[in-house]
């Protein structure tokens, strides 16, 4: 990793640059959208079919367009692919780092989930020697990918500290620098590429929507992701003089893309807001954020298990102090497994549990459904989504959603 | 259903005229590519990881670039609505049609599957009243779907006979016009609108992967759908003046939709094969075609469940007696399933196991691959792959791709 102070400033110019540098690396995913998921966001909770009345409480009634950003379309599967490319590139750039034979010694990580493979995919195409250490009792397709990348698997124990042992013995021995998954400027950097596209592609697929509301009232597909507003229920189009986002719904786990989305946001108006599981206290960056103080430590086996880690200190700088993220919200693990099934039902697409977290607090979460009542009143809000990743295996989609015995 | 003699003649003229009529109701879906499966389908059988080696015969070694209509993407899931709303603005347009009150008569059909829903739809849309005949053993999910789509549910028993019997009782009682499921010329057209879009998408594809190498030797994912040459393993870009598709690869059940793409393709050079399960004679349509004489009626268990049904008269005149489609493959069960999982894990798509046949056909059938090893050269093939549908139920996959016991 390049050091820290050799990185450019965290600000959104500095996102824009790191676009430039990865762009023949990662891919421009889509941005699309889907007539059914607004039409259920748009209708209270407790109106929706199979939805338990919610007695003495009315619901909140927010019409909410949604723009899903596809990362689960990008390589290996996860936006992690951005970080990893930008780290690389300003690694190679470091004074000093390639005269000092560098590149020959190579990087390393420990990870055993997405970052593990966007490490090893980055520095492949680098010709530059990956370790990355795993636990040993990580699940054999994630080893396999990781080799299969090119990459130097090296195991562990399971335990932060037993992982972080094997790490320092790696860089001993090799001289190989750390790319850490999150807690950096680098990868926050990185990550916040997504953020731009997904705003530029949302704001021309409502300018497509409303060019062709206004020539023959009848909607047709944007060119770029599509809308359908012929059957969306009684969701008016906003008359405004320059569309866009009113918000973007990203998760948080070490709070890396968070960060980065945020940064990319800077200035233009457009509210972040973090979204986390609260089962076991996955929520930390909720409740650090509301206290003040990070919460440095996490035990929880949430379903969303790229979201089992606490925000760093890199991240936190940019969400709670410059106070670049306007809020967090947190959902069940129910709610993230009913957003999760409406994605692979209604939207075709194949997402891991953690990308469903920002659609479950659009559909269920009656704090955030207020704000957008509230705030965005008839016209309502246009809120990007961060499909963040798609990494999960058959069989454990299988096991969560296999038919009930009896 | 309007009248067949008052239907436009079956020529690719009509099928852009068909697009015309329903672009206002339905997706221009996106059309996808993926380095992953391009490099598997440009690997010989027996190369890949996970092969068993094939002794004693050399595998075929074509060049395929793959793209993928995700037609999984379009409203109700599935293409079939496409041939539902052309069938219907045919229908207004039928001399007599509305003022001998059509529109009150509505419209009858039989089908549990996504006919059923893509008539219900736009029969909604335009105000008409449907009725859908589907055999009383449906799936729930199935029959509430129609039914969410405001459509007059009537169940029969579950022969063709018992089917037709209530469609006819329906027919005397309400004077509702018949919509068949693929058998009209007026569903082959409308079906055959996925073709253009596909031949179009691709061919800018093409062209933007073209430009970003001559401009930097580095690959800019093209704005449409995405193409990653830098990690495409060994796949030369093909050089020619009008780049485009050199095939498609269709699934084919009544035909409907084959027969239509096959009919956007006319006088383009593409050429269009069928492709089907041969478990249980599911290859009819193959059988017909090499035989000359087309089979009438099937009776198979296909994991492909959309394709257990026999082309269909009018698809079977452009197929066969035009000689519109090139000729036809057929894969195994096997090789459908491990199409279906690649489409999961390395594309992050939901599709109907129907959906993963042409897929199934490019990267293991061997005559089709000799076949572009052939003709294609070092240049290799630019190969669309349509998508069908994704309309399965999580329950269902989950069955199909639970952990094994033990």
């Amino acid at each position: 990793m390049a050091d820290p102070s050799t990185s450019p400033s965290l600000t959104r110019p500095s996102v824009l640059e790191a676009r430039e540098l990865i762009k023949g690396f990662v891919h421009h995913t889509p941005t699309l959208t889907n007539a059914t998921l607004d039409s259920l966001a748009s209708t209270p909770l407790g109106n929706r079919d199979g939805d338990e009345k919610v007695e003495g409480r009315k619901s909140a009634s927010p019409k909410i367009r949604l723009y899903f950003k596809c990362e689960n379309l990008q390589r290996i599967g996860a936006f992690k692919i951005r970080g990893a490319f930008h780290a690389l590139e300003r690694l190679k750039r470091e004074p000093g780092w390639e005269e000092g034979g560098g590149r020959e010694r190579g990087v390393v990580t420990h990870s055993s989930g997405n970052h593990a493979q966007a490490l090893a995919l980055a520095a492949r195409t680098n010709s530059i020697p990956a370790h990355i250490v795993m636990p040993s009792i990580s699940a054999k397709p994630k080893i396999a990918a990781t080799k299969g990348y090119g990459a130097n698997v090296v195991f562990s124990g399971s335990t932060s500290v037993e992982r972080e042992a094997v790490v320092m013995k790696v860089i001993e021995k090799t001289g190989a620098r750390l790319v850490p998954p999150y807690d950096h400027p680098d990868i926050v950097l990185g990550q916040g590429t997504l953020g731009l596209e997904l705003q530029e592609d949302a704001r021309d697929i409502i300018a497509a929507a409303a060019g062709a509301d206004s020539k023959n009232h009848e909607a047709i597909p944007a060119e770029r992701g599509f809308r359908a507003p012929i059957t969306t229920p009684n969701l008016p189009e906003k008359k405004r003089t320059s569309p866009g986002l009113d918000a973007i719904l990203a998760p948080c786990g070490g709070g890396g893309m968070l960060s980065g989305v945020a940064l990319s946001c800077e200035g233009t108006g457009i509210r972040v807001f973090g979204c986390e599981p609260w089962f076991e206290g996955a929520d930390d960056a909720k409740r650090g954020y509301e206290s003040g103080q990070r919460v440095e430590a996490v035990s929880t086996l949430t379903v969303a298990d790229g979201l089992r880690t606490p925000v760093g200190k890199v991240p936190w700088g940019i969400i709670y102090e410059r106070r670049l993220v306007a809020g967090f919200y947190s959902v069940s693990e129910e709610e993230i497994i009913a957003a999760l099934r409406l994605i692979y039902e209604r939207f075709k697409m194949v997402v891991e549990p953690s990308a469903a977290v920002p659609l479950a607090v659009a559909l269920f979460n009656e704090d955030f459904r207020s704000l957008v009542e509230r705030e965005g009143g008839e016209d309502g809000w246009d809120v990007g989504i961060v499909l963040s990743g798609g990494n999960v295996s058959l069989e454990a989609l299988g096991t969560l959603f296999a038919p009930k015995e009896g």
